[in-house]
């Protein structure tokens, strides 16, 4: 099994109960939330060795989003503890169409945000990792967070680990401007960029996945769009997505992330990567919570096609 | 901002939660309700100048309906509270089809129905309102909310205030023949008239928009099917509905009112009143409970077409 | 084990979650509730053979109440159901001292209170039965329900069946002498009468049990008070109450009443009845919701004084 | 209205609430549940005299099912309680797809498979029963229950009484061979089959129901796939089913032979039987938990094709 | 009744259900808090024309908070709102004894915090109320703040209003040196003074309420502590308080900052006001969340002497 | 900080919420369970390295427990897994006063009773721990279990490693004789056994600590009552408990047990022992669930003798 780095933001997701409204809310529901920590979780679950890199403050949330890491089998040796600062939140309500799933913000002033680089000693915590995995959400949330993720890829590229980046642009929180140039910043380190449609429009105004990897120059392009995913590089690969009604739509990009670097990392090819992936995150989308809590066997089940209402 | 008067019964629904069965309740979710408050909540939460008529008993199922009213911007100035009689309940089933959702009422003796029509001065109520609605489940209730409607419709036109009345045919509450005969003796007084094609059926025996407008010589019908919506006046406009599966089915007729009128009332023409109250209904079909818990920003996005599963 | 049949209304409780206010409520919970119901419960659990007569409206909430009656393992052959009318409902605000828990009765025209007398064969109902149980509130609740509560205490005098009654004074439903002329009236015709003394005071301005019983002529009076119950007949018995604090302060009468006539009428002397009531006036306080759902091994286990905070 | 007897085994449903995961579950539903059981719901709920057989341990989890099949209108003085044993349970999840809905069983070493066949006196029983209804199940929880369930058949058949059978195989319960082999030993005795295509399949290698039917040389097949049911007997008819997303899938099977055998031991031809199951099967589909709380109006409502989505 | 304005943040309270441990939760209890809010939420319910002066964030946790607050009658037309900035969050863990409960900050960079005070036409805002009232928590939240704070008293004070200040000291907020400073900045303008013991410790080093009543040279020192409050003025009164187990211990000294301002606004004397905000405490700590949700018929019945445990 | 090994059974609780009843309950909460899981727990949380030993169904139950070992910071390297057997339940109704708390297990036929003690390479495990802690659960479990309980207790003496016994008699699982027996066969190898009154006279009709000691032969025995705590070894030290209400009283005893080890562990006398023991007892009976989800600064507040009600 790989072993695996990831760095970023956990923050604690609160969603009115049963599609509610918030603010008519009289409880909200909890889920750990934060990109690459949900990739810890989806390939710690699989089997693989998953370090999540961050910082918390050193209360109840900060432990809650620990308690939740270490749950589901991800080392969390590198995170370290802040007496001050706060915990991110974001504030979902889950719609039924036409409605929008919506995501109000309140991360701010959080405690990874102000993170010390220099605190980060990058060499000794990739060790003889096999893989280092970031999201542009972690640059985008500070000068200094940019400055840490750019020696994490470093340090992962002189170790001759995998690297990948998943641009995950939030117009919330930056300008497209200010997202790409931090991805631009660190391109040529990385051996796979994830990228949405969407992201590529607004970022790049490219609608096409070789028009970017040859703007970007990047050695593989996985091209995530709602009706397929294409896998650009030495060799392209599509992949169709069946549709489904999503129970949570949030989460289910990362779920991808984990299960294609974890078939990837794990020696698959190209395109088991692009179906292990997609089968994790279509598991992911009928999960409450931003974590893909799938067990290996349902991965199997779902690539073998197991298609039985109930299985008993 | 249109200052808008509407006049009706409050109740309580009780529900039971996760679409579970009422026979087998052990807890009821609790929803405010009443056709002309939830088009007043809609009309306030739209920005206009709302005030819902009405009155209510003086225990703590009357303050809850107030705490809802208020909460959501309705002028409740013209409430009366009665120390006798009782809120009207209703028991809802909402269900997955094939089952129907069903309405168990328990709203006989309420202490809106046996209110005194002379206690309403009307004239003082309107003041320089710009619009008057009312569903006919307010003459339906009894013989001095009857003659209230009709007091209330007759002050509007006095002052040249935009009446609406929204057919509402309620089959447990009267018979077709009394819910027709109540229509028939206001209808000169309105300007808009709301129907249903199994309204129309049931009470005139018409299936067509035209027949039953030049039936009833009402200046404008709004013939509101499950595919399509039709405006027949002076000029004719057609505004077919996209489907989607409601979360809550109940409300969305009251959520079109008052998209309606709003745009209505703020000179809006026909077309755009029939998208604006589209957008309240397909928005309300997504919110539980019968209020339209919508915001502005909500009904301008959808009807920019915004479709992105998640916004963030 | 003895044929006992009780005689009343069934109401649905809606409550609050959590001790919370009404005025805030959510959702409520719902709890089958009438006190002679509650006596049939408790006495079906503790084995004898318990008939509740009564008449239920025949939709949703009515087969809820009967449901709860079969599970409890009452017999509901001798409940008729009616296609009109409504089940009589109470809002209840359970609270912690020194907020008084607060009863918001809406139970008038219940389908219970307008049943015909004429329609209930009272010896046949009967039959061999041992004893038949009523409480006051049954002939304040419509002069057919009194009729009715008379005809069955004559019928069951009249079988030598034991009979008893159970004052529960409420006074959101009559005055103080229009329950005193309804007991008056068959006070005659009892083997036992339950009363608190602040039932005695409101309605005879009396506050000793032995006043009570000389000027009402009955041949034993139960006084149950906060701190001592006492039983005054031949001989006289006095109970001391501990004291705890409730979960749930509703039925607690029902339950000894259920408690005492059972151990009665299966042949146990005047202090084995009251501490068996006691004991399940005790252990319903300690259970939420308005029936007695106690095993008869906890009786057992509490008359045996078994104080373990943990059984295992 | 017929009088049946079913027999077979009641367990504990336990799920996680709002389709979440096991794993992460900090509270589960509670649904009585059981093949046998779930029919016998059905039938009294539909006005049939229905005895459900079968044996519970005597602590408050026997108590629960009592209480449930009591609720319904299911008789259960052949219920025998047991001190020792267990009452199984299974913990289901509820998935939307593409994840399946998983059953995991802990029902081993229960209070009903350890039962004494010998104490079942089948004649008394059955008594002048019209149906007796048994599932697969049954014989496959132990030597003892294939002994009761095939004395039970004798019984039944000797005394004149329609005697039907639901495979419902259950790999995790027993083999294809031992599944095959307990009914050949009885199929002789049986008057209705109920088949999957899958469990033909698994069990006997065959596609089509006039195959089986001629393997098992029984007077009745009815085959229910996911599409159409066909009953192949003297005549064949088959009967298409629509399709609805279901909220909660299990117990559909045991929903369709209820109202099958209703309709057919009341007199109903093969055509009115194939429609009434399948409405309880669709009504089931939309009400959570195992039983079929289903009301005989709605049953005539969705046969009659109502498909209002509100009913007031 | 009386007019008046209170001034001061509003937060979100957010609380584990059944008293469990934050770091546990799965969902949290929402709860809208804010001293200065629950002290006009206090008033409005007791029928005074109540006005909340604020800032919130324009988005649905603001207009969360705005809900609630015209839910319980208090004027909000002096909000001012914000498209940038967030709103203040607690996290509460109410603990059975003799674990504390415990309040968890997370309200730095809220929208409030940072307002301007120019912006506030404290003449305009208090045209002629009768009083104003603030809790030391405004002033210690930012420099702006204290300076509003300021502003609002001179006015206060410039228009012959009566003025008062609740010391409220939050060490996770400022320093006692800092809570000093700022009182004694003001305290030339208050009529009267709220504090407990403990925070007349920790600012002032004294125990004595005469002590630090004349250290500060204020008019009147209503000193609350938890076995009686004392109020210092001209004369002295002592009021005794009884002793309850709290269901919510949070909110019950701006509760009884409302009961004492409401009888002293409207002409009561000290010992009334003291009974009068006595009553309104201990209601309130009987009632879940931070606002006291009571009804001045509560109030009469608890000075009364109330004390059945059911009114019905 | 000591590294400690725990051996034993970990079981799901169900509970009924809010102090319902198991026979009425709806739905279940659900809590990890298992004495020596619970006392390794609470060692982690206090910062001591703690192992937990055992045997797990690999299903969702069982990851279920291991996640919430790992979340709590507990080591599972030595935990094994098996395909086939079941997680033991227990289900639980906490009840108020004076109704007992009662507990229903269905722990038979666990995968961990049944686990082959050759399997457990106990020199391997135990390393270089510095502690090793079983109840005398495990051994009552299986004969099987007796054996590995006695291999691990002379390995932990043989490595020198500190040993601990917590008595823990459960009559629903063996009877007083085998449990004083399989103690017995061990006693020589414990350093510290825990014993209450109660089951010192069930197991060896002995009432004063001195004389248990004395039968025992034991190195030190700490006497668990309620009122008080008495260790009886070289010197003897007596620790009164101060009396409250307890949230859920079960796992109190497991909480002394981890905070007792811990500070003797870590060098403390055995005075403190017993005073950290205390509180971490006294916090645990504040928390829902079997675990002590303790903070060590809650430990510290709590031994400082912090009162105030809230902290903030």
């Amino acid at each position: 099994m790989a072993r695996v780095v990831t760095f970023g933001e956990a923050m604690l997701r609160l969603s009115p109960p049963g599609r509610g409204r918030l603010e008519q809310a009289r409880s909200l529901d909890v889920w750990p939330a934060g990109s690459e920590l949900n990739v810890a979780v989806g390939l710690a679950r699989l089997g693989d060795a998953a370090t999540w890199v961050s910082r918390l403050p050193q209360n109840q949330l900060g432990r809650l989003i620990e308690a939740h890491a270490r749950a589901n089998g991800v080392e969390t040796a590198h995170v370290s503890w802040s007496e001050d600062g706060r915990l991110g939140l974001y504030f979902v309500e889950v719609a039924a169409p036409p409605r929008s799933t919506t995501a109000l913000y309140d991360r701010e002033h959080s405690t990874f945000a102000t993170l010390d680089p220099a605190e980060l000693d990058w060499p000794a915590i990739l060790g003889t990792a096999d893989g280092f995995h970031v999201s542009g959400i972690t640059p985008a949330l500070s000068q200094s967070c940019a400055r840490a993720t750019e020696d994490a890829l470093r340090a992962a590229r002189a170790s001759g680990c995998h690297t990948s980046y998943d641009v995950n642009f939030r117009r919330r929180l930056t300008s497209p401007e200010t997202a790409a140039a931090r991805l631009e910043a660190v391109v040529g380190l990385l051996d796979v960029l994830f990228c949405s449609p969407q992201d590529a429009r607004e970022l790049f105004d490219l609608d096409e996945p070789e028009a970017l990897r040859e703007r970007l120059g990047v050695r593989m392009l996985v091209f995530c769009g709602r009706e397929r995913r294409i896998a650009v590089g030495e060799t392209t690969e599509t992949h169709e997505r069946p549709i489904y009604e999503p129970l949570d739509p949030i989460g289910a990009g990362d779920a991808f992330c984990a299960g294609f670097l974890h078939e990837r990392l794990n020696g698959g090819d190209l395109r088991a990567a692009l179906e292990f992936g997609e089968a994790m995150s279509a598991l992911k989308l009928t999960i409450p919570g931003d974590a893909p809590l799938v067990h290996p066997d349902e991965v199997s089940a779902l690539r073998a096609g197991a298609t039985l209402p109930v299985q008993r």
